[in-house]
């Protein structure tokens, strides 16, 4: 009888798989590690849930999403073709892996940034190149890329998160314009927390044929928990896509409740300026007590810790009952990731933080 | 700018896709070509779904799917160590190709069976080895397969449907034993219809460690809509689809709709009865119309019509608002696949067939 190891591949095996953030079922622990948006869905979508939970549920959901493809396709004034809706946008990011890269060949990358990338490289058997920023974490000029030579401008497969995580540092259309231009394989610009963000480049998706834009149902739409993600780009990348995917890849839940989130954009829109406004503050008070915070464009700050070390300040903010994400590597170890979270959250992580500060020895 | 076509990759430029069944949105139409189960979900499941439609939507699900995987293990009598959930088990088919397969290497399964996995095989490099079943589509047995020469028992990959679908053939657990042991590879037992039939072989994926059982919530627990899957294997094998998955593959409606159809067995054990009743008073009665109909073991029924082509009676049956499905492959060509629904809706299909087949010229 052949042992189970032996039946597996030798790059599973190796692989050391991405590691999602704590989700604890601990009461009154305050969540501020995943990104997750403070407010609730809109009563919409709630209500768009319920009334499917009926005799539909039984059938098969519409397999290519089309209803939802439609209304993305008016929202950014273009064809229902160039859009791909996932089963969150993690499926499409492993489905891009897997339409565009041949294995052995490049799948890069800047760090940091979604950590997940790495691991999507290591399961198709593609090689990984990944890139620092620059240490404000800002996107290096092309002409800089160039000159340094660690950059793979055919590279297969190019993801940029941008804005930025986990820094929350935004880039400019410009920039990434330029960076795209130079690219000769596929670029996914991976815009997860577009809609906190001053700018965002969906027009790149538009204007060129190797350039996908993903975005996500998730974190600005309160919708984690239903798994809602789209690409949107060239009809002809889109459809290869479609290709490989699996059959009925989005649930119908999913598929009602993101239709009734882009029926009801003004509620977020004020979700959204809600969230920058605390984001802002929180920023603020945290610089007061000594950290170092620089500026966000997304719903989580990246701030580098004062006193003690980013992992000691993690574990006494989790005595404190508040939860926030340190990443374990040379670029991300001295800072700790904070999700935005209600005014009333910020004012209890900012209370921790006076009382751990005034403990301090 | 490089041109879309030549940024993928040629084995999906190459790829002919799987196509699913047809969810047309016609009012009246009676809907019998994809194997939904014709009666709603548990009103506890209904009542489930419209629980969870709360303030916890904002927030990521259990990424491991631990309450329903607990459930499992209870409810099959072994580890929750030993499952993996899945969004719908086509997510987890794939996932097997890719932990279990080098590319180059061999997915095998006989024909007919389900098409998607040659597509799996394709989309993932593989070889795909199709072996015919017997006429009857019963399972060859091994010595016949060692005499044949087609059936590889080295395959990195074996995929059996049991019961068979299209035709809806049972198989012996003492069959399928036989061959799990002759085999080298992974065996992956498919039992999406297992809670139709009078037997099914779990028990084999605890006594062998190269064997996997597939089991869905879409067709027996009318769950299509939400995307439920399983497998149940050797800690090992699991432990390997595991680190390769979607952080989040399993959206968390589904999760809560699955566990709340565990809840509540006994309501679906009388509609598996139901449909079993109707299952076998439609094929008597097709019969007696001139129709070949083997013996199904399954919530459908794989019969040869007389008079016309089977591709004609898909037509005319269409055109009385009656759908069925009919495979374009040599060996399935001669017969409809028809899903049993309710007892209204077959005598619905009887109806139409006896004013097709009066107005035969």
């Amino acid at each position: 009888m052949p042992a189970p190891t032996s039946l597996i591949r030798p790059l599973v095996r190796r692989l050391r798989p991405y590691v999602p953030g704590e989700q604890p079922k601990i009461r009154g622990l305050i969540k501020l590690n995943t990104n997750e948006n403070p407010y609730p869905p809109s009563p919409k979508v709630l209500a768009a849930i319920r009334a499917a939970a009926d005799e539909r549920v039984r059938r098969y959901p519409n397999p290519t999403a089309g209803g939802l493809r439609g209304q993305l396709a008016k929202l950014h004034g273009c064809a229902p073709g160039q859009f791909i809706v996932g089963n969150g946008s993690d499926e499409l990011l492993a489905l891009a892996t897997r339409a565009f890269v041949e294995p052995g060949r490049t799948v890069q990358f800047f760090t940091p940034s979604y950590s997940l990338y790495p691991v999507l490289a290591d399961i198709h058997g593609a090689r990984r190149n990944a890139v620092p920023l620059a240490a404000d974490f800002s996107l290096p000029p092309v002409r800089e890329l160039r000159e340094h030579g660690a950059w793979d401008f055919r590279a297969a497969l190019t993801f940029i998160t941008t804005p930025n995580a986990p820094s929350g540092r935004g880039c400019g259309t410009g920039e990434l314009k330029d960076l795209c231009r130079a690219q000769k394989g596929v670029v996914v610009l991976d815009e997860a927390y577009a809609d906190f963000a001053r700018e965002n480049a969906f027009s790149l998706a538009l204007e060129f044929p190797h350039v996908l834009v993903a975005r996500t149902f998730s974190k600005a739409y309160s919708l984690c928990f239903l798994r809602v993600g789209y690409f949107a780009g060239h009809p002809g990348l889109i459809a290869a896509m479609q290709k490989i995917r699996d059959s009925y890849n989005v649930n119908g839940m999913g598929q009602a409740a993101a239709a009734a989130a882009l029926g009801d954009l003004p509620y977020y829109r004020r979700n959204f300026k809600r969230i920058i406004a605390t984001r802002e503050r929180l920023s603020r008070e945290l610089r007061t007590l000594g950290f170092v915070v620089p500026p966000s464009q997304t719903n989580f700050i990246f701030a580098r810790p004062p006193g003690f070390s980013a992992r000691e300040w993690l574990a006494r903010w989790r005595e404190n009952r508040v939860l926030v994400r340190w990443f374990d590597a040379p670029e991300t170890r001295d800072f700790l990731r904070i999700t935005i979270g209600t005014d009333a959250e910020a004012d209890a992580l900012l209370r921790a933080a006076r009382k751990i500060l005034s403990r301090r020895a």
